[in-house]
């Protein structure tokens, strides 16, 4: 274990040359590369988005590129460890900022990644999902899963402004990602599920035998009000000091709400300092509501409503809340499929 | 197919005498008792238990017998097609009317068959399910799940009265049937979990990895407040005509409440008639609010509030809401346990 | 908990008679005979059924009835403690034993009880389930899924005869229990499952995506040459004393092979005795080849070629080997339907 | 649709530096990479590695690199869509070439990536894992799940040379992969479960209740010996010119082997053509036995035994036996993960 490997300099050049040609590669020289000892080498550093920088440049946009041009007009949240231009905020979350104008729409498609939006600003935007008009409040979370037809429009006066995340960079990684387009759907006219159907913690619609079964993501919207009622509560009675956290959920299954990555919907109390364990997954925190700071392997960031930050995988992660009001985060992150592999770890601090 | 099967009578007297004597009995005479040709034979007959009737009975006992000597004081809904004292309404399913008055309390136990029950009349009363506190109000739904420690109290004024449904038949068939005894509990100092932890549909406690798992049963009660509000919506919206029907569901994982019982919460709009397809489960009807009839197998039930009635496997039944007001049902079925069989099946009308 | 219970003998006569009136039962006089204290009161008593005795009892049947007037000649194994004419020999299992004349069939049929059979004695005879047909040779278990259908003939030339288990006493304790008939099926000209998909542990064919998929029921052959085989090759290896046990599972799920019944393979070594937990299930040991002894709640049974005996819940189980051969046994069971209910159990020895 | 997206070029330059500085990029001029319309855009080519070229190269490295310079001596197969040095064949599949000369050991570790290897030349070594030993021959497939402690050693005479698979490039790509190392392990004194345990389809060794659940990966090996059988039987009985395919299970549960990687043998009759569908998975095929062509997206490569090719997501590939021996190869390739993330496809040729 403890002689150095050999090195590809230390190998006969003519090897090299007909390893090349026939598509071979000595592993010794790369071993501690891809299979570094006692644990992961993350490329990902953390990263804080301050909102207030943010959208005047996403406004900016909506100025610079007609929507035509754009068709989807939005910022990417790059990760500053992987460079310029890097479609991600971390190894398996795309997070983009969107601006829709008002009377804009996008075009109806699909695509073999799944989405979830969080509005952050503006009302009057809504996304119909397979035939499922959404409407999007601020803070609400809107599932647009993987082969779902969905289409944007905006029937409101002001910007509305959310934040999108997929596993984007999964399905480039596994070489599956591409879209489909379609006319504009036709909505149905009733509201969305959790207005109709989804309405109280353990009831579901009766399930009819010999119908097809339940459609696969029967909840696409996670209205913010009945989240945000639901951490308060829980905070009045759970233990000071330890995270209060909701998974957003499938209401017939149990499961996460989509296949691959998790939604966590955060509060920290007045004042209160929480401190987790570093979990093998990376992540990016939205700011529902509220100010405060996290430091992230050390580094420092004072958030307030709007913003968005990044951990990387096993990071030390310590939240606060600032001021007299609580603080409401919404964490996006990639246990579902670290589940989903047998991989998921959680460890002690360092 | 069509010739007769040999009788018992058609076989030697000798012949008889050797197989008793060897504990066998020939299969064909029996044949088509234990397998009929078409259909199942039940022995269960529909009947209808008026809460009128029953209720002067009920307090009577509490009059004649005090609750020490009765442990629990119960009146049975026996099925009129298997005679006098039988302890089950349907094949899986025990129902029966309890009475707690004011200071009773009922020892803390537990037993193998799993148990819910459905609160009548009177405020006050509460049962601790392993140390969880469930206040029982009108309508509530609370499950003390086999092998779950639980006890009641009364701190009302009024008498209480509810109905227990179990699947003891099952049990008693299995010859699996006991019980265990143990001092009350100390209830934890918090409200139960519907009240704490699941307050919106999709959202759920964020699980601690290395933690135990969460509960098998995370939730034990289901306020009415809630089932009757997400009814009402669902018969805003769903198509007339159709049964407006929520599952009660493990909240964690979707699946029924209970392992073998069923709990299926039904509205019928004002004036409205509902006659589903034939299920190959029997069922006890509760009658949580409002009036109507219920026409089983050919035989007419007036039901008000607080009746119970009952229907074998395969009836046809026909509901329908009389005067100004909804019905609210719950009935109470053994779909979970078919369904874990693979024996599950629904029929068109006959 | 000290005092009695109030009985019905306590109760006044002209409440009795009101209380039967209107179906209901005081349920206090019964609680301890349907919940007793501390344990299950099992009604099934352990007995042995010699093959030298019942093989000339079925013999005759064949010579009294016509297979015609008969449908299926069987003698069924009937539980002393139920009294005589019991259709079961424990809770959830019927077992008999079927005579079938060279020439003879069974028409096609299905039922809902699932069934399996072991072949006691004779070649030649074969079972054709949904098209697939069967040959059944001493020691083999072969399927019929409860809804599969299933039709035996003879090409042989001697009596052949098996034991029959089925799930049949639960479909009747839930009403379900019925069969339908059919002409005799035409079977695939190729060998059952086991001998064209199911060769090797951990190789399945490869499965179609789009395609129906993989039957329920995959393989409905388990060859007793493998099985004998694999236990020998188990016994060489584990350790002495302890249960030397194969469970016949689903190859593609590694589910028990029917959904309430299982099924299990025991070897016993020769001279060896082995004392298993007191289990929460009934079972039925049917012996497949070799001499030796059970002792059942202290009921001594000398055990030889083609026996059968049974024990009830909780039973306090001693098997020992006699002679220089080892002992083969199959258990029946019903740990699968228990596990599903979440009831299965494990003891230590009283 | 139809207009062309906005450049980043047409971005003013202060704009575009706006957004650098806030590690933020417009998603408009990157969509069509991430997002192509109708189909992904495999960066992966096919390609074979011919055994008769790579195995003087990987005998040299022997002479080249001690192992204990080498650790692992690999020549690793890199896809010449990747560039030089790239570390995996396809997107989820690390394969290389590995040397084990006689004596030699490979010190005791575990990682996060699965593994498998296929024996290709050589008798002698073998693989402990989590103290099960298992021997090494030609063909076998050998399972070290993600966590599992293995170490390897080579007893015989001559070199012996085996193909690993590992899910490598998921865990880089996850920022998940690591090692850690440890003394050698002692191994169990007993022959590995697919002797002792799972000597038959459908038959595994009984559960016993209460004892830690069954290991998450219960059969370590697949004898070659055992897959050649079975599938030239399953090639006896099924239609010409559809593949011939078993999938390596685990035969506890039926899942595929490994969480992400799947194994599957396939053989072709002599002078058998076979086309399948295209499939959402890429893949690396390695040749047991036999000789014949595969046409990988046009690209016609002649196989012999030991030789490996690869093919790209949705590609058309035609595999084709040559001379009068069948063909014999095992498909490894990612379908478990992309069912796990609900993806999985297969379309028809193109
Ligand atoms: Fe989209
Ligand atoms: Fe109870
Ligand atoms: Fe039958
Ligand atoms: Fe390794």
């Amino acid at each position: 274990m403890g002689m150095a490997l050999g090195t590809l300099d230390e190998l006969p050049l003519a090897y090299r040359a007909a390893l090349a040609r026939n598509s071979l590669a000595p592993l010794w020289p790369m071993m501690r590369d891809v299979l570094p000892h006692g644990g992961p080498r993350p490329v990902t550093l953390p990263h804080l988005w301050r909102f207030s920088e943010l959208r005047p440049l996403l406004l900016e946009a909506g100025a610079l590129t007609p929507v035509e041009k754009a068709e989807r007009r939005v910022l990417v949240l790059t990760d500053p460890g992987r460079g310029a231009g890097a479609m991600q905020a971390a190894p398996v979350i795309y997070a983009g900022m969107q601006l829709l104008l008002p009377g804009e729409t996008a075009p109806a498609h699909r695509h073999t990644p799944s989405a979830a939006r969080i509005i952050v600003e503006g009302e009057g935007a809504y996304t119909v999902v397979d035939g499922e008009k959404c409407p999007m409040h601020r803070g609400d979370l809107v599932l647009t899963p993987g082969g779902a037809w969905h289409d944007h429009g905006h029937a409101g006066t002001e910007p509305v402004i959310w934040l999108d995340a997929l596993d984007l960079p999964l399905f480039v990684y596994l070489e599956g990602s591409y879209a489909e387009e379609a006319p504009l759907q036709a909505p149905r006219n009733r509201p969305d599920a959790c207005e109709a159907e989804y309405l109280a913690s353990g009831l579901v619609p009766s399930r009819r035998h010999g119908r097809a079964p339940a459609a696969r993501y029967p909840m696409l919207r996670y209205p913010w009000a009945r989240t945000e009622a639901a951490l308060r509560r829980l905070a009045d009675l759970g233990p000071s000091g330890e995270a209060t956290e909701l998974d957003y959920v499938n209401p017939e299954t149990g499961e996460s709400c989509l296949p691959t990555l998790g939604f966590t919907a955060m509060m920290l109390r007045p004042g209160e300092t929480v401190a987790p364990a570093r979990r093998s997954t990376s992540a990016v925190f939205h700011v529902v509501g509220g100010r405060g700071t996290a430091v992230v392997n050390g580094e420092r960031f004072a958030f307030g409503p709007a913003d968005t930050f990044s951990a990387p995988v096993f990071a030390d992660i310590t939240h606060a809340a600032a001021g007299a009001e609580p603080a409401f985060l919404i964490r996006i992150h990639d246990r579902p499929l670290q589940e989903r592999l047998g991989y998921y770890e959680e460890r002690p601090r360092s």
